[in-house]
């Protein structure tokens, strides 16, 4: 550890609207709180070429609820809200184009905190090609307050080529599910840890190796979507009927897709796929690999439903995505299937 | 007061997506987290007719920093905070048409809370004709937090007409500024009284008499913005070139005006439009009237940048709007102008 105390700046001594202005210097972005996306897309010689549709999804993040900055770097915490935010609009094949971040700061932040999150924030914004970008600081009682606002746009041709959610759609899933708890877990594990050292002892403390948690680390703390999802169903002609991005367990977005498309899915336990290091480390931790897998949150990935008969083509054209299952008829509510066939009512918090 | 206890059921007993059901029967809404709006309006033979551009708009309130839940009734606040975000919407000239809340519940609220800030939410979204609304429901460690999204239209053709904003444009204000924050300090101050009374004497606590303060409570707890705000500036065929809605001070909002379009502004301490009911309050409580009106926040109104060679029209079709000031170079800054003509720089928040 550096021994050097690090710099602490109070918002106070420098003024919310100065931090502001310094936080956007030799960004792209103008800090406008009303941000305007234009309907029509011109064409290279001015005329109308197509007319967008918008997307907005709104995400909030609580510290103690929704993270805890015992062990999440700040920098980590920007890129991943934005993350949050964009998840919601890829997943619905929209492209995100602007952002929006109201902060709620308590009285033990310092201006470098924040810069270290708006680091975060705007490596993201770059990989994603956000255009507009805002931010509000506000005052909070107690912890870390983040609301974010993602707006996305999808052409007209885009949205007239999607396919209708039918009950014969295939399930299919971008990545394994689980990991992103498991690390959460590590560090749950480690804070514990810590807290037990008697208060004159701190100073002898070792920061443990946690490398051989580095790949569940890795999907808890800095999880990754690929910016070029939606271009690459549109290249292949190949747009899934519905999506959802996966915050809150792979069974919450199930039961969630059934309910907003009046449908049944079966999902097979199988076919779930779930990283050797999500095993070894539920063992470690003897916890239960597949309610990781099913009900832990943080995943990161999407859930897309996909025409069956586009099954063939679309194996070809994604070979890492995984099926895990299909939708049904409603009455048939949304199960996981056993290897052995037996029928299990999915779970999910908040259900 | 009714001696009977008020019905508290547990979230948890009803489980949270119960809870969205309940608070989504009845209304016109279907509770989806991800709102399109489509970019194009057709007209009644399905020809596209204009495109829309597209406005977002993000606010959030704190329990303890934004407001105060022992004196601002539930339903108040819901009202008002949908308010927040579509007043937004109003300043640039564009129509609402979504909103979404995602609200942060400390364990100490119950269904009935939830239902009765939802009730004030609702009745605001009917009078402003909003065609999407969602909600989210999370924990929170401590407090009632809320976050709002609004999103709002407005037509190509509309966009083409708003007027540029130069430094000879006036400025408008919609409505007396300051007699919301001197409702805010009647509320304090009877929230101090109360609190001092001991413990075994509360039960003989009588509700002081507020009426004589009914106007200032009112401007606080239940201020109002014409849903057709921006339908009479279409229907004049007079845009303002720029708006702004004041939530944070009449000062704040134009330095914001003057950052946003690099040009400076006077204001007319004379023409500040302050309520009488605000100047009385002001000398029982031994306050400063135009510090009220210039600094105190959560007056609800607007102000408007409209052309100066419009001016008489403009007296003529909103009657009820002041001229109190007018825009100019950047260099001369934000400066109010005192009666005997002397100019002082304006001061706000956060700047």
């Amino acid at each position: 550890m550096d021994n050097k105390e690090p710099k602490r700046t109070q918002i106070s001594e420098m003024g919310r609207v100065a931090l502001l202005k310094r936080l956007f210097e030799g960004t792209q972005y103008n800090n406008s709180a009303a941000q305007v996306v234009q309907g029509r897309i011109p064409d290279k010689a001015g005329r109308t070429k197509d007319v967008n549709n918008f997307l907005t999804v709104q995400k909030t993040m609580l510290e103690g609820i929704d993270f805890d900055l015992t062990y999440t770097p700040l920098k980590h915490l920007g890129y991943k809200a934005v993350l949050l935010a964009l998840g919601g609009i890829y997943a619905k094949c929209f492209n995100p184009c602007s952002l929006m971040f109201s902060l709620g700061l308590s009285a033990r932040f310092c201006v470098e905190d924040i810069e270290e999150f708006w680091k975060g924030v705007l490596a993201a914004c770059d990989e994603h090609k956000i255009e507009q970008l805002s931010l509000d600081l506000g005052a909070s009682m107690t912890g870390f307050n983040i609301a974010i606002t993602a707006c996305g746009v999808q052409s007209a041709k885009t949205a007239a080529t999607v396919p209708a959610v039918d009950n014969t759609c295939l399930l299919c899933l971008t990545g394994n599910v689980g990991a992103a708890y498991m690390g959460l877990h590590v560090l749950e594990r480690e804070k514990i840890a810590f807290n037990k050292i008697p208060a004159d002892r701190v100073a002898e403390y070792v920061q443990p190796d946690l490398s051989k948690y580095k790949y569940i680390l890795s999907q808890y703390l800095s999880p990754e979507i690929n910016p070029k999802t939606v271009e690459q169903f549109k290249e292949a002609k190949l747009f899934p009927a519905c999506g959802y991005f996966i915050t809150n367990g792979l069974a919450a977005a199930v039961k969630q897709l059934c309910d907003e498309h009046n449908v049944g899915a079966k999902i097979y336990l199988g076919k779930i796929p779930i990283a050797s290091q999500t095993f070894s480390m539920a063992e470690e931790l003897n916890m239960d690999a597949i309610t990781a897998a099913l009900n832990g949150g943080d995943d990161y990935k999407f859930l897309f439903a996909v025409p069956v008969q586009e099954h063939e083509r679309f194996h070809k054209e994604f070979p890492n995505v995984d099926i895990i299952g299909h939708l049904c008829r409603p009455e048939a509510g949304a199960v996981l299937v056993t290897p052995e066939g037996a029928e299990i009512t999915l779970r999910a918090q908040g259900y």
